[in-house]
């Protein structure tokens, strides 16, 4: 099947699956995603205040204000940013000394700065006319009572979190994040592990737990599945009672080990619905739903296995995280080199460079099962069958995280 | 100061700074920087394997095969990736029939898919030569034993942590998070809060927690200092002990309440370094050392705040988060506006679009008490003074973080 009818059928069956959303603090809230539309119940300030250090008068008596005929105004108290609310007023030949932050006082209109005015006693003189709301920071300046101060589907920035602070909240109901149960299959991994307790035998579960929690996602690696139709089957379950999304890597294809399609098929409906797509690397990816849980199926090389994750795992989670996003960077670049997609879809791994404000990108070519390639990589870009583009092309690149356009300038 | 200045001597004084490590297990590595360089000690993977389904012979006995007079091998046995290490071997007219990830038997140079073969009784034929090392992972050809698979300074993304996974690491040594402590000046904030509990008054502190998380560091949000010099002195102290930067937000000007400074250069040496830089907003940012531990002051309104950190608070954070590159990401965009710095250099806030693959970035205007005017932001460009740049013009412009990338495209 051609992978883009293949992830519209994904998204099609991925519209049944309810979000759950939470409520967290604010000090939680960084990266989360908001769930529900917030608008502001409150003005932001709450009341008018100044940004300057002077006096608070009101700006009609400055009005013929010159050097020679300056405004007098008695200085009549002091306040400071912590002097809200005040009963301070100012008459109309008065003035109140206002620290940076203070509230207004009643009957001021404009404040003046300290190096502004001249002090003569117990007054403070204005040599110029003062603009009417100078040095004033009205009510609801930043935010105003009814605004909408942040969307659904918001990953929430440092400034977002500080923006729902400042309208009054404590906490916010995000979408709970979805947990992605990893599953590797082989007893070769059981065997690797027994030879060396000390190694990390299932290390693509490694991988793929890492990308999932990169995308948002909370990871919960459960081990291997056994070479065992029964066992694969029982894991499978198991994963599907604890997790909102199964991704299992390897026993996806038609070899006499490969259990977990069957697996799939057995344990509920509509069992397997995609397997096998026309994209090299990545040809054995598939997915299914169990009673309504999404089952990804990777293929166990690691080239083919992150085509499949980026293919089927990935909108998965984007979707049950309830962004509003793509969640990975992209952008058009340069190719600096040749691309020949060949009779399927490829799955290509680029390497971002910058070159005098231009990004180019270079293929990686490697074995499916080389780490190493993935690790050249900065990311990658999906083309279609049948097509070779000249060095110079421009194509949409999908960059692994942002830390990839940050080491790109060094 | 000239704020590129200000930057050097912070970096001057930065690299009397320990950086300091911790070893943690690579379930936990994601995202984190690498404290040394690793090499492998082993060959990955440690015995040459197949990739296909299908058989391994021994390739010369194929050099005369046809259709019509195809070469014959006795088949004695199976292998599945479980089956390493094995005592199997082939002769020169003999196969053996791999699992693609099965270990190649002695004796075998190459292996033939299942669908190239006939099978004929209990051997299979195969009707063209087939070349050496076809189908075949040789020993060391994903990592050889001395490789360096990931250098020092590198933030660890899910393939380079299943990379270190594959080479048999369980764990790895990493630069501990540098400890940012966040206090903020106020009595208005105690009162603010007290007025209305369930509020979180102190939301800048929040904003400048997060921003340092964002960039790897672990916040400790230490709450507020009330407006008396030796309780600022004393907050500021007991910060000191418990984090690798002290950031300051408030009482960092020359108002009658503004006592961080003082309470700096009274706390050890060499105190304050740089107070007041040529930049707007921004312009009353600073740094200061207490015996080798940096403090960073921050002005009070948002917008200055904002700057003070990417000028100052961020260089530190990442010089003690060790990692080789900008933290942020940044690229070069167009304007899409003009942007006059006046007399200082301008912390320009931009907001980032994209149209037809170019990247526009219009500058966005707001009080810089605004937190809404951060909001409406993607990110920055620092611009000198006594510039206008045209609509249209080139700048180099930093991120907030790898979101923005992945929303413009929406």
């Amino acid at each position: 099947m051609n992978p883009m009818d293949a992830q519209n059928q994904l998204l099609e069956c991925m519209r049944q699956i309810q979000l759950n959303t939470e409520t967290v603090h604010l000090a939680d809230a960084l990266g989360r995603v908001l769930a529900k539309d917030v608008s502001s119940e409150v003005d932001v300030p709450d009341y008018d205040k100044t940004f300057i250090d002077g006096y608070a008068i009101c700006a009609q008596g400055t009005k013929d204000a010159t050097v020679n005929a300056p405004a007098a105004f008695k200085v009549v108290g002091k306040l400071f940013p912590a002097d809200y609310p005040t009963s301070l007023k100012v008459g109309v030949n008065e003035a109140v000394y206002v620290a940076c932050g203070a509230p207004i006082p009643r009957g001021a209109t404009a404040t003046v700065k300290v190096e502004e005015t001249r002090l003569n006693g117990d007054s403070v003189e204005v040599v110029r006319p003062i603009e009417t709301g100078k040095g004033v920071i009205p009510r609801g300046d930043d935010v105003k009572a009814g605004d909408l101060v942040a969307r659904k589907g918001r990953v929430l920035r440092p400034q977002d979190v500080g923006l729902l602070a400042s309208v009054g909240l404590a906490g916010v109901e995000v979408f709970r994040k979805p947990v992605v149960a990893v599953l590797s299959g082989g007893d070769e991994l059981i065997k690797q592990f027994l030879r060396n307790p000390q190694r990390i035998a299932n290390n693509y579960s490694l991988v793929v737990a890492d990308l999932a929690s990169e995308l948002g996602a909370s990871p919960l690696a459960l081990g291997i599945m056994p070479d065992a139709y029964d066992k694969v089957q029982a894991k499978i379950s198991e994963a599907l009672g604890q997790a909102d999304i199964v991704v299992t890597i390897g026993g996806t294809s038609v070899g006499v080990k490969d259990f977990v399609p069957d697996a799939v098929n057995e344990l509920g409906k509509p069992g397997v619905v995609v397997q096998g797509v026309l994209v090299r690397p990545g040809a054995v990816s598939g997915f299914g739903f169990v009673d309504g849980k999404p089952v990804v199926m990777l293929p166990g090389h690691i080239g083919s296995c992150i085509a499949g994750f980026y293919l089927f795992a990935a909108p998965l989670i984007l979707h049950l995280s309830g962004v509003q996003c793509t969640g990975l960077p992209h952008l058009t670049v340069e190719l600096n080199g040749e691309v020949d997609s060949g009779p399927q879809f490829r799955f290509q791994l680029l390497r971002l460079t910058r070159e005098a404000g231009r990004f180019l990108a270079s293929p990686v070519e490697g074995g499916s099962s080389a780490l190493t390639t993935m690790v050249k990589s900065n990311g990658y870009a999906l083309i279609p069958p049948h097509i070779t583009l000249a060095k110079g092309s421009k194509v949409e690149m999908t960059l692994f995280n942002k830390l990839e356009l940050s080491t790109v300038n060094f």
